[in-house]
């Protein structure tokens, strides 16, 4: 026997056409969907990948969502950042199990959730945001997917500083990063690494002239390209429409500054 | 103060034109390069992010490896996997702190090496191989990086079985994997993801046919480009050349097999 | 002065939001379009470029359609091609001023359009299809542009065998092009260059796999992606769609047959 | 029997790994390659398509060479445009027998002999340089296509003004196009078709911001990538590296200024 569905955990269902719906069960709720009403009770101590029915007689696939399901389902009232630039700052970040890492701003908290989820139980995510009605929708979907505690959502101005010492790895997703280089330097350790996504080509020509300007080296910038086919086996052949952007992803390291060019001895 | 570099850490040595060194610090050993000789001595209890000279007077920055710095290091004998896909599929199967994932074959020990970084000291990777110096040179790569002992390394061919059970994340890196789907099927949780990487189409669609046959739903085809950009504020523009392809990834999650249409009653 | 729209020329107008209408200037006519009504008459004697009002005073940009205007405009009931395929593959097959060109199938005329176009009063378009009503609805379009005198149109499958001999240049927009490959060679010159396009990886292969053993050398198969940018000076940027797929095109010479291996002479 | 080669044409010889000669045959030349000798004598008044042997027995394909074979082998001086991106623009400028077509600057001519090729016996192309030397190259490259005729080489600054009237299509090969819009838009017809080529986004949105001031409308800007595929059968797939970059391609209407808002009668 596999391992079965709970109360109160996040559910998946797959119907039609691959339609998702994603829930938290509970015995008393109803999923209602275009092709029939599902009874939480009936999706409650079931083996994940089972096969289920509405009460209208149509098949459902039940499954227990990935990171990536969830994050494709995450409330929003901004922009969201898309799974194909997630993963590779993760790893671009070096943002694993039990890193500290710091990002402005929380927007919806997709990132937030990501990050969370990367750091795991021993790790930290701070997360910057100025708006109160950002952090608070973040704070519901970090809670509901139970990475809230592993997150310290701060309400401030990253342009008044950040308190944090000795991050290693820091995000901003801000339309304007490079008004922050001075704090962000501060607070990062040194050697350690700055991302940032913008999707204009004009930011990332202002990023990149200040980030020059405040001891930040290897720079690098670049863009994901994701691309789904149809996944037919005889016919087999990209979709056609794709996504042709989302933004342009920027990364370098905190180095320490130069050494001021010695002057002149006073009696040469 | 901010971090300082000891003896056995792993470090990064950045020169001239982004030429990078990777090194493990043991203070009676030096690093040779084109622009001079660096003693590490010289580079332990340093900060990083440091700037440092060679004898010869050439400046290099100090810097404590990524996982992305190591992985594009990692010693191979086979064609390794890109961050690219790494960061994509890592996000797709849901590994993280704490996840069991099992992968299939261990080459030169890449992705292994991505794999038990991301889940943490509390996961577990378990790797087959048939080959006995792929899974040596992949013990090596591991142990430097301290990631050895959260690896199960199998010397066997999967097709004679795979023994663990409920994993929720298989991986397989082989050219048939259409070969291996009822023992993978067995091995994974109901509704684990599975992934795969294939360089060219007709596996693809090889693939694609099985999966269909072995009780494999939600099947999903893509590819990730990624295009770097020359980093100069007043002169933005993608680089000259880059990469044209890697592979396809293919993934897909283990469902129930459906019911069997009932058959008639004997007797009505 | 510039030049000035005359009765009976095809005329582009180009409203808000860069709404296009493509028409052929009739002086009893009218266009009606969401943001008013354009009386031909109004629209004839103008010069090209200019801007012109509907009866609400809404503006419209008066234009003389280009080529690319014209065959994105172009009546279809099949696929069409794209201008991003057909401006290379215009290149590819060396079809200008004077050449000979044979396409099949005709479908809707866009890419004889296009053909017909570029050859020029000298040159010639031979354009065979087995569907009477496809070939009714490019004459119609080809007509229209005022290009039907330049393109023989052949309603008959080329299963059957071609006629003319010594093409240089030899298009096939079909799904299974490898069935041809005998009839093709023979209306060929020796050296002429064949192309296709092909929507699924699977066909690929099979004209790949025919193309070796029919004396075409020099294969090539590519794909061209086009990818628009929001033209704004202070936020540049890709659009957030493109076109993710039209087919891929294959490109090969025929040559001639390798001289078969000399049997032994009979008495030595 | 096929077409022959003549003396005096251009032939392709193709060799090993598909390496590529172009070479004008006169009896009395040999051709030097690294599989052997070839004497134009033996490949004048053979069969195009024909396979032909170097002293050293080594096989070679005689061919007819394309527009596109001439232009990859043009010799150059300058960066040269790319085919896929001159097949798009030859479409989006509507460059066509009988065009007349204007460029700056000449550079070595690789774009010239295109619109020269295109343009046919009835056409025009008036080439705008101001380095004399490469007006040379360029003169020598379309004298030997016997191109030459149909070209007005313009030893001249553009910035001084262009002369003719009328002009449907204008390209721009320049690093700074936008210094020149109020010269370009007199010499153009209205409603006739811009394009320009930049490498960098910030030389793109310098011309954006040009455009918008000097009564050029519908402007586009795009990119195109080429991805060639290893053209296998049995293991289609794409090529590993592939061309990353060349240049952004904006194109343009020019149109009648708005009319001047009336100012306010003299006298109420």
């Amino acid at each position: 026997m596999g391992i079965m569905s709970q109360a109160g955990d996040l559910a998946m269902l797959v119907g039609k056409g691959r339609k998702q719906f994603l829930t938290q069960l509970r015995p008393e709720n109803k999923l209602q969907t275009h092709w029939g009403v599902l009874r939480h009770s009936d999706l409650i101590e079931r083996e994940w990948g089972s096969r289920v029915k509405s009460h209208s007689g149509i098949e459902f696939l039940l499954l227990q969502p990935t990171l990536l399901d969830i994050l494709l389902h995450t409330k929003r009232r901004s922009q969201i950042m898309y799974p194909k630039d997630i993963g590779y700052l993760l790893l671009r970040l070096s943002v694993g199990p039990g890193t500290t890492v710091l990002e402005a701003g929380t927007g919806s908290g997709a990132l937030t959730s990501a990050l969370a989820w990367s750091v795991g139980p021993n790790g930290r995510v701070i997360s910057y945001d100025r708006r109160a009605d950002m952090q608070e929708l973040a704070a519901r979907n970090l809670d509901r997917l139970g990475l809230l505690e592993r997150v310290s959502l701060r309400l401030q101005d990253i342009e008044l500083g950040l308190e944090p010492r000795e991050i290693p790895a820091v995000f901003l997703d801000l339309p304007e990063p490079e008004r922050y280089l001075t704090q962000v330097h501060q607070t990062m350790q040194s050697g350690g690494v700055l991302g940032s996504i913008l999707p204009t080509t004009n930011q990332v020509s202002r990023l990149l002239a200040a980030l020059d300007q405040h001891s930040f080296g290897l720079v690098e910038v670049c863009e994901i390209l994701l691309r789904f086919y149809k996944s037919v086996a005889e016919r087999l052949r990209p979709e056609d429409r794709m996504l042709g952007h989302t933004g342009y992803l920027v990364f370098a390291r905190a180095i320490q500054a130069p050494e001021p060019v010695a002057s002149a001895p006073p009696d040469g």
